[in-house]
């Protein structure tokens, strides 16, 4: 396990960020954070969430052994190119994005050549933001995906995977970045799509009185931060775009059978959707 | 309230038919019924659900005051051509089933002139069936709908609204069957097509390793009784693939705004999603 004696800095205590101090402090860890936002930070504090925290401070950066981004991931890119210079030698970084390809290139290209970025996804979250609902058990049910490239060492994955256990992550999975924005853009990309558009495309009024869980599951993730989650989109453009398009086939598919009342097709695709989501129950 | 000496007979003890049987004897009322399966019946007696139960008794008909059919829609519509002459001089009957247009006109078309039906569907189920899941609870949160037509007399009306009390559903309301179908079209049937389709639409292994709740939350109605489903699609065609293509259009729209990296009009969308979705926590 990670030496007790070792720092983190958390860059970025939001929602994400918080519950990460949380997890660490409970640990035994020293957490630092930066963040742009002095309330927050105060909060922390006042929390015994982060042993310090500032809105910037050279010397938290540098103390840091390990450091730890969550913010909006084009905003850590230019973090990382703008304020390098400052971390400690030999520093272990890590993220938190939902999308991976072109941001763990475009962080590893432009890196000090003694600092290692290991991506990792860690996949929890609420439809809140801010370090005030922070809440370290969100990780207790949810999946951590580290992401290596041939530029990451058998010590930075290792990290990435010790850090998730730290955490009490239920599953602990490695992808590479691009098998990873490809599931990502089915199980969590597509997802938000469809509800927000369930929820978009009809407007009968006083609908919420009718509606029975069906609905209300379907479109609890239609509550979406409108700024992280475009940018997420656009930097999963392509995956998302062929996702959509498979499953709007599929669909399509499902009502031709409907129109030429093709019950036994109907029927095989009912059967297909419930043996497929059986085995997501297996746990 | 109903007098307590009045009999019920329910026919088709599964899931649905079982939670009423439930909860009518929970308040004190008689419970009848029929059902095709003499182990479902069996079950009902040894667990006093029901008083008496037989897979064909015209007794049990000639008795009961109030007749609840839980079986699929176009089997009731065939049970009640064929057996009405059994029942209760002015006996009064309503049903559960989740589509009402051509169900209660097929229905009261053929009725005998001293029986009065009306139309009702309790929004509430499991992804079960059958009598030894049954269980009241799932009406408490759920809605309760009431499809009257002009051959409708209040008092059909209110025994409908009645029931729904004495099995304490949170939510009753009215609706006509047309408007009732619509609603459904969306609010359940769209669903279940979205939840299948995206289901079924990606083969990948393992998925399962690496899903969040979204996806979960989404395909949870995806194990669906294939049986039912398509008899009720099939049933409300018209209103089901008018929905699915206001939805299909609604995520297109969402895909060309990615496509043009129209970040301003994505924004939009998820805007206006999360206000919407808010609607629906009010509780």
């Amino acid at each position: 396990m990670i030496d007790k004696k070792k720092i983190f800095l958390i860059v970025g205590l939001g929602l994400i960020g918080g519950s990460y101090a949380r997890g660490l402090k409970k640990q035994g860890y020293t957490v630092y954070a930066i963040d742009q936002n002095q309330q927050s930070l105060d909060y922390a504090l006042q929390e015994k969430i982060i042993d310090a925290g500032a809105v910037w401070e050279p010397d938290l950066l540098a103390q840091a052994d390990y450091v730890i981004f969550a913010l909006y991931p084009l905003t850590m890119v230019e973090w990382i190119k703008q304020y390098q210079s400052y971390l400690k030698p030999g520093a272990m970084i890590t993220d938190t994005s939902g999308v991976k390809c072109h941001i763990v290139d475009a962080v590893q290209e432009n890196l000090r050549a003694d600092l290692e970025f290991i991506g990792s996804h860690p996949m929890a979250g609420k439809e809140v933001s801010g370090v005030q609902y922070s809440d370290e058990n969100i990780f207790l049910p949810a999946n951590y995906i580290v992401t290596p490239t041939d530029k990451n060492t058998k010590k930075g994955i290792l990290f990435a995977i010790e850090l998730a256990q730290i955490l009490q992550f239920y599953h602990i999975a490695i992808l590479s970045p691009q098998r990873h924005d490809e599931m990502i853009g089915f199980v969590s990309q597509l997802t938000h799509a469809i509800a927000v558009s369930l929820m978009n495309c009809n407007d009968t009024p006083n609908l919420e009185e009718y509606t029975g869980d069906s609905f209300r599951d379907l479109t609890r993730i239609a509550k979406i931060n409108e700024k992280m989650w475009s940018e997420l989109f656009l930097l999963n453009k392509e995956n998302l775009v062929r996702e959509i398009d498979d499953f709007a086939g599929a669909l399509q598919d499902l009502k031709e059978k409907l129109i030429q009342e093709d019950v036994p097709g109907l029927q095989d695709l009912f059967k297909e959707s419930t043996e497929r989501r059986a085995r997501f129950d297996k746990k």
